[in-house]
C-alpha cells in the first residue's frame, strides 16, 4: 500500500470510526505533518451556555486536542519507513495520547464553522507538543491551546 | 423564593438545559461551593482511541470544565443576597465563563462511570481558579484539571 | 506630566526598581500596548543544567512571565486617562498580578543574548492573557509562554 | 558506592554546582521519589512587585520546576540498577528536562521561608508529571504548579 494510500485510509478511519468526534460533527479536513485542520459545523447540541448560547467549553477543547492529536498522528507516520503496513501504522498511531492540555478561550464559541488548525513546535521520538488554534467562518479567533502528546 | 428552591432549579437547569453536557450524559450531583461533582457512565460514543477502547480526551476535558464551572457558579450563588429573584441567579451565572483549562491526563479513560470532582483554590471578584480531579468508580484517578474562570 | 513621560519613568522604574528583574539583568526594551519585549545576556549565574550548560527553566519561566507583565501594564496605562498622575499609573499597576503562566520549552536555553517579546491575545478590564515567545540572538526559539493576567 | 552515597553526592552537587538555584537560596531539602522538596528563605533579591513587597512570579515558578525536577530526578536514580556509577547517574540525570511548567498564583509571595513540595503523578520511561505546591512558613499556600519532564 503506498503511503499516500495510507494516509487516505487512516483519514476516513479518523472521520468514520472515532465516535466521539464523528458525534460532534469534526471532520478531518488537513492531514499533514506540517499543518493538520479539523472542522465542524455548528448545531444546538454543541452549546454549553443556553442563556448565552455560545459553545460549551469542552466541544472546543475537544476540536483543539482533535486538531493537535491529527498533526502529531501525521508526524508518527512520516517517520515511519515507506513500507510500513497499515497495521503497524495504526499500530503506531494508537498508542499516541494526550499528556497535557490547555486551553486559552479567548471570544466565545459563535459561528456557522469551526476550523481548528494545528502545528508541531517540538517534535521528538518521545514526547511532541502541538499549538492549536480555533476560528469560526468569518476568521474570528475563538480559542488558542497548547498539546503535549507521547508519541509512542 | 427560598435559596434551596433556586439550587434546585439551578441543578434541574443544568441537567435538562444544557444540550451538550446532557448529551455526554453528564449529571451534577453536588451542586455546591464547598465541593462540587459531576458524573457520567461509559458509552460507545464517548470513546475517542477506538483501538484502546479509551474516551475521548476531550470528554475528560468537559467533564473537568463543567464541574469546575459548577463550584465556581455555587460560590458566585453563595455571594448573592438571600432574596436574589432567580432571574438574577440566572443573568449571573450566565456570564460566569472559562478564560482557560488545564488538563493533566494521568491515565486511559476506562470504566463504567466516572467522577469530576471541583474545589475552588482562588476566589475573587473578578476571577476564581479551580481544581479538578475525574477518577473512575473504582477510585483510580483518570485526570486533574485547572480552571481559570471570569465570575462576571 | 504627558503620557510619554510617565511611560518613560515607569520603564526606568521596572530596570531599576524590581530586584529580582535586575540580579537577572533582565532590561524592557519595548514597553507598549501592541508588543512589548524584554532582553537579558547569558550569564554563568543563570545556570540550571551544568553538565549540559543550559538556562534554568526558571530564568525562561521569569523573562516570559516579565515580558507578558510589561504588555499588560502598558495596556492597562493605555486605558488610564491621559491626566492620571504618575501615583495614580503605579498605584494601578502595582495590582497587577499572574494569576496563572505556562511554559513551553521548545529548546535547550543556549545563545549569548535572549529577547522575549509579548502580545496580548485576551483583554478585559478584570483580566487579560498575554502570549509570550522567547528566542536567542540567532532567533532560535527557546521557549513559548501564555499568561493570564489580573489588571486591578 | 553505595546508593546512599550517591544520593548524597547528586544533593550535594545540586546545592552546590547549579548556580541559578545557589543564586537564588534554593536548597534540597527532600531528595526522594516519594515527594521532594526544596526550600528558600525571603530576601529582597527576590521582589518582583516592589510597591506591595513580593516575590516575583519567576521565583515561584524557578522553585516549583526545581522540586519538580528533583523529584523526577529521584525517580529516575531509583530505576537504575544499584551498581551504577556516578557518572552514569549525572549522565542520566543531566539528560531530563523540563518540557512544560504549569504555574497557577494563589496568594501573594509573602514570608520568611517558602517550602515547595513535589510529587509524581505520571511515571513512565520517556516522560514523567510531577505536581508541585508552594507553601511559606506558616503553612499558607502561595502556588501549586505541574511540570512535565522528558527523563531521558
Amino acid at each position: 500500500m503506498t503511503r499516500s494510500a495510507i494516509i487516505e485510509q487512516i483519514s476516513a478511519f479518523m472521520n468514520e470510526k472515532i465516535p466521539f468526534q464523528k458525534d460532534l460533527g469534526i471532520e478531518v479536513t488537513q492531514f499533514n505533518s506540517q499543518q493538520s485542520e479539523v472542522r465542524f459545523h455548528w448545531k444546538e447540541s454543541l452549546i454549553g451556555n443556553s442563556p448565552m448560547q455560545i459553545l460549551h467549553g469542552g466541544v472546543t477543547a475537544t476540536a483543539l486536542d482533535t486538531a493537535g492529536g491529527v498533526v502529531i498522528m501525521a508526524s508518527v507516520i512520516d517517520k515511519l519507513s515507506d513500507d510500513a503496513s497499515l497495521e503497524k501504522v495504526v499500530e503506531r498511531i494508537s498508542r499516541c495520547g494526550t499528556i497535557d492540555l490547555r486551553v486559552d478561550y479567548v471570544r466565545p464559541g459563535r459561528g456557522q464553522e469551526f476550523i481548528a488548525t494545528a502545528t508541531i513546535i517540538r517534535s521528538g521520538n518521545k514526547v511532541a507538543v502541538a499549538r492549536m488554534e480555533m476560528h469560526n467562518e468569518d476568521g474570528m479567533l475563538i480559542a488558542f491551546g497548547t498539546g503535549t502528546y507521547i508519541v509512542g
